[in-house]
């Protein structure tokens, strides 16, 4: 590229929006981010950042010094501040830590304190307290003196003596009720707080369940450490729709688009591998066959047919079971139940199509016992793939293994296998 | 059930929240669900009724008449509301509607007016509006005037004479500015309104990138119509996940778990059926190579895992670029970029685990060539399968077709036939 070239990319990235700016670095490979993020106008870099993901903002920050991460990351929210700071380097970490002043190294301290995937890993300390002893009208003179109010400021939060929480007075409420009205009486002390130590997936069902847009968090004392607000909770729930999905395809969240070929394929190989074991478990069971297969070649024409309606029933009723554990709607409670249902779904689809089956091979090949076989195998493979499908999930996870991550391949394990010697064994009790 | 266990789960319900009642009956099975419902309190079933998917919410409201219907629905939001209506019977809906005093009635009408999954359908019309030539100080005592604001209101919106969105005064500004300011002076004109026609998953994207908690809605004209709410667009980002989910594994996301066994068979017969042709196709693909099979049974044996491998390295491309696609990330410019390079991921892994597949089939059956045609038909279905899930998504967004729900079966066809026609013909210039 010449010089005129970069010239205009660059008048094209000032053009644009942080926002989009950010996804056009993203949606490209390695060394076009690279060149992208050096065209970005220096004042312009630190709004990009905000909006790249965290593994890549760490990746341009690398090489900077101290001074100018801080300056860059001087917009951040404390806990996307935090996020960023624990992709860099320990030694990193620490300097940018020791510049900055008491308060805020105090704030983000707290916050590294917990892990990122819990309230107070999400929790932004960036927030304003009253006492309830006051009036709302030294409240609205107290704010009259700030320059500015925190982004989504939906709620003061009011603390007692000790710092403890105690309600939260919504801005709302604030504006409509008689100033000389005091603090304690105007809140709502029915707001719950969240323990810091909550997991994330646990705050994103709380505020989806009660349409929250901010709430508190709090220490084992009850002590107020900060809040949570709504932006941070819904890429939470991106998080958890996108592990779903890519785990059910044996990739992970993080897993980057663009990256390169040889970082990617050692990822995809060990899935790869991994599922090739269960392709030569299904080749030794058809091997037990061999001798039945060398007499009725037939059968190798039908058996994949089997194997595959098992995999994709199992595979629907495996996918319904885990979307409703991560809904809330499925437990221990009503799985026996569920279990019954899948199966008799099975049986009666089974019933369906082993008939079309059957007839279709009777009429190919002329031999209605085949085609009686054949139907034979598919209802017991789909009664196998339901339960399996049905019962996996929960199975897994109570032995902490991720059923969307694992539960594919140990389903098509077992409805493989299920399948060819089903089919295979009838056969070879039929034609031997 | 004798009437003490009723009374049991009666008091039972009384100690939990509408959210979590209305859980435990989406975890019910149909019978149960209408029996908790008759067990709620009166004066609590508007409350559950807001938790309760829309599907379910019509079917309990059937049999109840219009003055009924009015009272339960009160505490809903005129979205929620719209919503709701949409689910019931053309008559009851009309009942319900002239029921209404005119100005709810317009309100509602006019958010029915545009379909469900658009900013129009999305939005809320209980807000409060100010003009731009008055002081703030009599903003603040019109608000003071209010019994109480509606819910989430973070914003009041600015509109000129004709009912034109001009801006937003953020009540967090209304709080900090002097008194003696214009609303003019003091608004944000840089907040964008949304078109009503907006599509839903478009709304979602921008609350995303920019962080918004509320956002204003407006006609062709720039009329304000009303403003939709982050708890409504983290509804949306859900189905849109939901929908991701089950698609791939042909379902869609208002699957209810609990549905009756009927309803569910007939469901997932459908599915099954286009499956099942996918896999006679390959069966019939295999039959093609009968007279080689009969010739050599080991090729039976392995013929499945050149299938198999295909099927799993396909789909992780598939998801990933299905993702991208939803992330906005990949589009028509980097496409071709991204098709070759997963191209080169499956070549790779074709390379390392042919080589692995080879040297056990050579060892099993003690036939080298058998080994040698076994890792090149794996090669080439690697190949192919990363071709196909790369550039079917796209292919099949702009033929208008969800490339979620019909992208895995595709590509399972293409990855069955591929890999069962490549190795066994391969096979068949070998040994024939």
């Amino acid at each position: 590229l010449h010089s005129g070239a970069f010239d205009e990319i660059r008048r094209m990235l000032r053009g644009m929006s942080p926002a989009e700016v950010a996804r056009l670095i993203e949606s490209t490979p390695l060394r076009a981010r690279n060149l992208l993020w050096q065209l970005i106008d220096k004042e312009d870099e630190g709004e990009v950042l905000q909006y790249v993901n965290e593994e890549l903002a760490a990746h341009f920050l690398r090489h900077r010094n101290t001074e100018d991460i801080v300056s860059l990351v001087e917009g951040f929210d404390t806990d996307d501040f935090a996020d960023l700071l624990q992709e860099l380097p320990k030694t990193v970490m620490r300097q940018v830590l020791d510049s900055l002043d008491d308060q805020n190294r105090y704030r983000i301290e707290t916050i590294l304190g917990y892990p990122e995937d819990t309230a107070g890993g999400l929790m932004d300390t960036d927030i304003i307290t009253i006492r309830p002893d006051i009036s709302l009208d030294v409240v609205l003179r107290y704010l009259r003196r700030h320059e500015s109010l925190p982004d989504t400021t939906d709620n003061l939060h009011v603390v007692n003596r000790t710092g403890q929480f105690v309600g939260i007075l919504p801005l709302t409420k604030l504006l409509i009720k008689d100033p000389g009205m005091s603090v304690r009486e105007a809140m709502n002390t029915d707001a719950k707080a969240i323990p810091a130590s909550t997991p994330a997936r646990e705050v994103a069902q709380t505020f989806e369940r009660e349409d929250l847009v901010t709430a508190p968090v709090v220490d084992d004392n009850g002590v107020l450490l900060g809040r949570i607000t709504i932006d941070d909770v819904v890429d939470v729930i991106l998080e958890g729709a996108d592990h779903s999905l890519m785990s059910m395809a044996g990739m992970d969240e993080d897993e980057d688009t663009f990256a390169p070929v040889w970082k990617t394929t050692r990822r995809r190989a060990v899935w790869l591998g991994i599922n090739l074991l269960t392709a030569f478990l299904a080749s030794y069971m058809i091997g037990l066959f061999e001798g039945t297969l060398e007499k009725v070649v037939a059968l190798a024409v039908l058996m994949p047919i089997v194997a595959s309606m098992g995999g994709i029933a199992g595979n629907q009723t495996l996918t319904l079971v885990i979307r409703g554990m991560a809904l809330g709607h499925v437990g221990s409670a009503n799985v026996r139940w569920l279990i019954s249902k899948e199966m008799a779904v099975g049986f009666l689809n089974g019933i369906l199509w082993s008939a079309v089956v059957g007839t279709i091979a009777t009429l190919w090949f002329n031999d209605i016992m085949l085609g009686a076989v054949l139907a034979t195998a598919m209802i017991i493979n789909l009664l196998i793939a339901a339960m399996a499908g049905a019962s996996l999930p929960m199975l897994l996870d109570k032995m902490g293994i991720d059923p969307a991550l694992s539960g594919g391949v140990i389903l098509t394990t077992v409805t493989d296998v299920v399948g060819f010697c089903s089919f295979l064994g009838l056969a070879t009790l039929y034609y031997t």
